[in-house]
């Protein structure tokens, strides 16, 4: 498993910004071609003027022009036509359109290993002359020896003692920031893009969709929500109370006369598993109606989600495609996928096969 | 201390609802009117056509009204003006615009007790059939007697075996209806009126007028975070998630086949005094640049929000009003505000003296 060392250019995280402000502007437009445009902000714009010779109505953009015509497309495009329609006996008050998204595997690609360990990793280094004793202590020593395989052997507890020695010990705004020039300038190991260049475009789609049709979109995330706060909302417009994550204790204190907030070296919440709807509870409040997982972590969402009553969408991002992204499922020790996707049939889930429903994966590609 | 027993009527729920559906519409019609129109769902609407002869420009409504003009209301007003101005040194953009808010005191009274505490003593005669060892145990015994003032005699660890006797072993949906129910039907001690009438107008006023200038307002109160979303929306019109509250361990599982979310008998956050920063960052993910509270316990909320960096609003609700509401401060076991007044004018905290500052207290006195 190759491990991406953090590459410096010259200011690329402006570039990449700045590239990613055009996409999502364009994404954003789609808004008003959906179907429901009185919850849209910019409904009240009036219509740009046709030709007057031209009397064939212009048929609106696709908002989801990512995604092939296809069974999952029209599950989609099927519920969010039901819980809009005012007068239909499946419509839902735009208070209640909650809509959850997994991140790792389902807005963002997971492999070879989750962002957020190859943050850890690019950690280590930056931290290891401040600890002399990691040079005999793994995981730390192997990492510093380059051999991140052997750093991981030790499974899930290798992981989270490195995650907690590399994430502990700052304030949440020191962590801000370091997450935030991070993301700007680290590489993907196979793609050589900056990580949040390798979001799916259908996703992004999905997201401006459910928004522009009244839903407030949510990430429900193992991944930890310091870490994803800091550019989910340029690169998912989703704000930092809409991030819901695994966290640490966290600690208020003034120190020498500034207030801050301490991140632990202990976890406050591991949300994943049936720690999902508890994370959902505690912070969003209320059940959503839709959810969007692609692994065996995100079956109690899906589960706490699709079990209330009236119209619910569960929704599983298959990774099948070996060329353009990966295909991967019950066998990956990440993004673990085979409980439900057997599930998936009795329960009315939705499966997404990437490589048959998505016209494009990456922003770039187009 | 009295204590008011919940009074069945014919479908008085309704006939508050509605009352307050009424006071509501005309809560937010305020916003039209708010100094930056251009953030107001309904900016885009057409102005009334004015008589043509007519050349005196209309003053526009006041989005305060209920505020008198003094200090306090051009403090207030100052900010929002310094912060929305986008040519202006202060200017920050809306994503930023964060305003916190305690509930009891600050946004409707907590005098004699506790609303929720008020709620925990119905709830002990409610409970008291299934229960039948708390004839004989303390602080059940009394309350049973009808001598509330004996049952709270053991202070803060009564009440607190009060609260988790009465919320625990409910789901979290069977104990929002419970919550639901209740607040339509009870009645405050001394007025009579529902709890959900005896919000200050002043303040219902101060909430619109932030949102319409951009801002998202957040409930951050000690008090149960699911004891205040049921009606967080349609009182103050705050969605359940952006109410950060005290909050009771969660455990999600299936239970005869049914996904459920059990509260259990055991305090996850306390989100009082140094518990409001961190349930701040745990829940919205940045720091506020306003905060409003009215007692010691928002102390740490009001530090953390004013010491960062631009401008910022720090403002505590003094309660000197005896005649309209309640005058207390320094001694009162309820909201009891000593450190934090004798910090405010060093920290440049504005104090709202409610008498003084505001022209009517509750809705209904108009």
């Amino acid at each position: 498993m190759a491990h991406s060392r953090t590459r410096q250019r010259t200011r690329p995280g402006l570039t990449v910004a700045l590239a990613f402000a055009v996409f999502l502007a364009a994404a954003c437009s789609d808004r008003t071609a959906a179907p429901n445009r009185a919850t849209a902000p910019d409904a009240a714009a009036p219509p740009a003027a046709a030709p007057k010779a031209q009397v064939v109505p212009e048929k609106p953009a696709d908002p989801l022009a990512s995604w092939n015509d296809g069974a999952a497309k029209q599950a989609i495009v099927g519920f969010v036509e039901r819980v809009t329609r005012e007068d239909g006996p499946d419509f839902v008050p735009p208070s209640e359109r909650i809509a959850t998204f997994d991140n790792d595997g389902t807005l963002w690609s997971e492999q070879p290993m989750y962002v957020q360990l190859a943050f850890a990793l690019d950690r280590v280094q930056e931290l290891a002359p401040r600890h002399p004793e990691w040079r005999s202590k793994e995981p730390f020593k192997s990492i510093l020896d380059g051999d991140t395989k052997a750093a991981l052997a030790g499974g899930e507890h290798a992981i989270l003692d490195l995650i907690a020695a590399t994430h502990a010990g700052t304030t949440t705004e020191e962590f801000d920031s370091i997450v935030r020039q991070w993301i700007l300038t680290a590489h993907h190991p196979r793609t050589g893009r900056p990580y949040i260049e390798m979001v799916y475009r259908p996703m992004l789609e999905l997201l401006a969709y459910l928004r522009a049709n009244g839903f407030k979109t949510f990430i429900v995330s193992g991944g930890g929500v310091d870490f994803m706060r800091p550019w989910a909302g340029d690169v998912y417009g989703i704000p930092p109370e809409q991030v819901v994550g695994s966290r640490a204790k966290l600690k208020y204190e003034v120190r020498d006369g500034v207030p801050q907030i301490e991140r632990l070296a202990a976890v406050d919440l591991v949300d994943d598993k049936a720690g999902k709807p508890v994370g959902i509870q505690q912070q969003i409040g209320q059940r959503p109606i839709a959810a969007f997982g692609n692994s065996d972590g995100d079956f109690e969402m899906l589960e706490w989600t699709t079990s209330g009553s009236g119209a619910r969408l569960g929704t599983i991002i298959h990774h099948t495609d070996p060329t353009r992204e990966w295909a991967y499922d019950r066998d990956s020790p990440i993004g673990t996928l085979a409980h439900a996707l057997d599930e998936a049939p009795k329960r009315g889930w939705v499966v997404v096969d990437m490589k048959q429903d998505w016209k494009v994966v990456y922003p770039y590609e187009q």
